[in-house]
């Protein structure tokens, strides 16, 4: 059998992934980023994996697509770290949710019923059993939601061993080389061109989060209604005598802001994060600072005398209805893996298996069927 | 005459302007610094020239000091200018102090009819009064007291100008050379060593900011009690629709914080500046970030959306009684420069020709002679 060749554009922690997968199944696999590869919005995510506090309402769909997602997590883990000697830090810290005021705890309760009644694994602690998991947590704090189910993993550690592992596997990776155009026959992808070059190969994915629908090329019908939702960060120094145990999730109601802290293996402890509609503005705010800052603040007073080690923001790809796009599309070997918004670190892994199985079976998981960009009647 | 050797021990705004002056004037002058000039206190500075505003109780020596100080700006300036072809900023804004809640409005009357005691020429106004001056101010802004004589300069400019003006005149600029021992024979100063390299000199003149006591050498006599002020800073872009007219100074009495805004001819908006007793520590830290955005959106709100340049940190040199510290000591040669806390922008021209005058002259002026080190009584 000649060996397959897939060309991924798009180098987060989602097209780098299939890149490994399909390079240590034996494909040629060639990746294709316009910038730094992974450090888009992979570098600025906080790395939680969090189906369980993040459950969204009217969303079961997407929630079992995250349990599944977390669920394969260990095991592809394993295999990374084996195949390339990286740790990529995976914890299972569990999360808090967190509220201060009576609106927050309305709003506490009502999402604890809703988890509950899905049969998730959750509990409700009043304000100083919460402190008891997290002494940090603000006296303020008057009751939480524990997680214990949620995990994290360092999501730049995961880039950068996702990166060396297609490397390892015969993978290419092609930095600062962003694809001018798809080419197409027919209704059959042939390959991407950058600059002057021509590259050719039996399959294309789609990876390049909220940028995917600007590859000049791409006809209407495979065109994925993605867009760029910011999401500003800060990153902390915590100090001996400071480190959190859990992640810290607040949703502060009465400014609509959700704030997470979540502590890294590095001594990072990780704020995130806004969610704003501003296009492919990737500035860093005064604005979106401020809000960090005082919900940390509020909830986690011991974050005041930490150092300030980085901020930065991210586009993250929502798309239409902020479900990930995936699989095959009316153009024979064109692949969707997109529009994962605020679940790219999470459904990184289940996206990888999932793709390379669509690539190398010709066969759509029942899991991804839901997901297909054929939903949106384009 | 034989041409005089003088030695300058730090490179900061107050030693490279000394340094331009003697050497303009003939003297060979060899400036050392142990990181890179210009960029500690100086480069954090917001270089507002503010003697009226910031006009602290019982300090009238200084606030003469720093009226003065003022006074003497515009014709250096222009010489400086002039010299080296750079412009360096200065300009006429003046200063708005305001403020939102009862608290703050009584703080206000405190100082405004201080101010007016002492014959500076301010004038109170109410919210609409202070919009219309400044209409980016918050509709919460209850009254201002205002401050026409207020200036500012651009402290980077200045600093890369005295640099240039330096080095155009025939001085020598050592960066990155911490002296590493100050030489005595005596009573009398001999130079300095860096490494294993002696330089000689006539004079040394000590303007390493909150470090100037540090260095090896300097005998009890003439070791200046400073100590270092953290100062936390941030640099927000302003939009074509959004640019200060004018300074705004805002206490906030109810957590004792002072923040200001300064409108920089290069689009930045200066946001200045925590105030902490931390020792050496330089970190950016998130309550002092906090702070200064929380001040600063609460009296001017249309920063919220600005980008974030730069955040930083430098550190004053605070003295005992937080009054510089000029002129000569109980060692022959031996000058101070050093010590001037949150003024350092605003009396480097009157420091620079003072301390000119001591050594080319050997004439102390009426001026600075309160703010000798003999004061300290060491």
């Amino acid at each position: 059998m000649a060996q397959k060749r897939v060309l991924i554009v798009g180098g987060g922690a989602i097209g780098l992934a299939i890149g490994w997968r399909l390079a240590r199944a034996g494909c040629a696999a060639a990746l294709f980023d316009r910038g730094r590869v992974g450090h888009s919005a992979s570098w600025a995510s906080a790395g939680m994996l969090s189906p369980l506090s993040e459950v969204q309402f009217e969303e079961e769909d997407l929630l079992h697509l995250g349990l599944k997602g977390l669920a394969v997590y260990p095991e592809f883990v394993s295999e990374l770290e084996a195949d390339t000697g990286c740790c990529v830090g995976y914890r299972r810290d569990g999360v808090l949710l967190v509220g201060i005021t009576q609106d927050d705890l309305e709003y506490l309760k009502f999402r604890y019923r809703y988890q509950r009644d899905l049969g998730l694994s959750v509990a409700y602690l009043s304000g100083d059993e919460a402190r008891e998991r997290e002494p940090h947590l603000s006296a303020q704090v008057s009751a939480a939601v524990w997680c214990p189910g949620d995990h994290q993993v360092d999501n730049r550690h995961l880039v950068r061993a996702l990166r060396k592992g297609l490397v390892a596997a015969g993978g290419e990776v092609f930095e600062e080389m962003g694809v001018d155009e798809l080419l197409i026959d027919g209704t059959r992808v042939r390959g991407v061109r950058v600059g002057e070059e021509v590259f050719e190969g039996d399959t294309v994915v789609l990876a390049s989060g909220c940028w995917s629908r600007l590859i000049p090329g791409l006809p209407d019908c495979a065109r994925p209604p993605v867009r760029p939702v910011r999401g500003q960060i800060m990153r902390l120094a915590m100090t001996e005598d400071f480190a959190l145990n859990t992640m810290v999730w607040y949703s502060r109601v009465a400014t609509s802001t959700v704030a997470y802290l979540v502590p890294k293996d590095n001594g990072h402890l990780v704020l995130g994060a806004t969610s704003e509609e501003m296009g492919f503005d990737e500035d860093v705010t005064a604005g979106g600072m401020f809000e960090l800052l005082r919900a940390a603040w509020e909830v986690v007073p011991g974050v005041y005398d930490l150092p300030v080690v980085e901020s930065l923001a991210g586009l993250r790809p929502g798309s239409r209805d902020d479900a990930p796009i995936l699989g095959e599309t009316p153009i024979e070997g064109l692949i969707m893996a997109t529009g994962h918004y605020r679940k790219g670190i999470l459904l990184t892994p289940l996206t990888a298996l999932s793709i390379a199985e669509v690539i190398l079976e010709r066969r759509t998981p029942a899991l991804i069927q839901p997901f297909g960009i054929d939903r949106f009647g384009l």
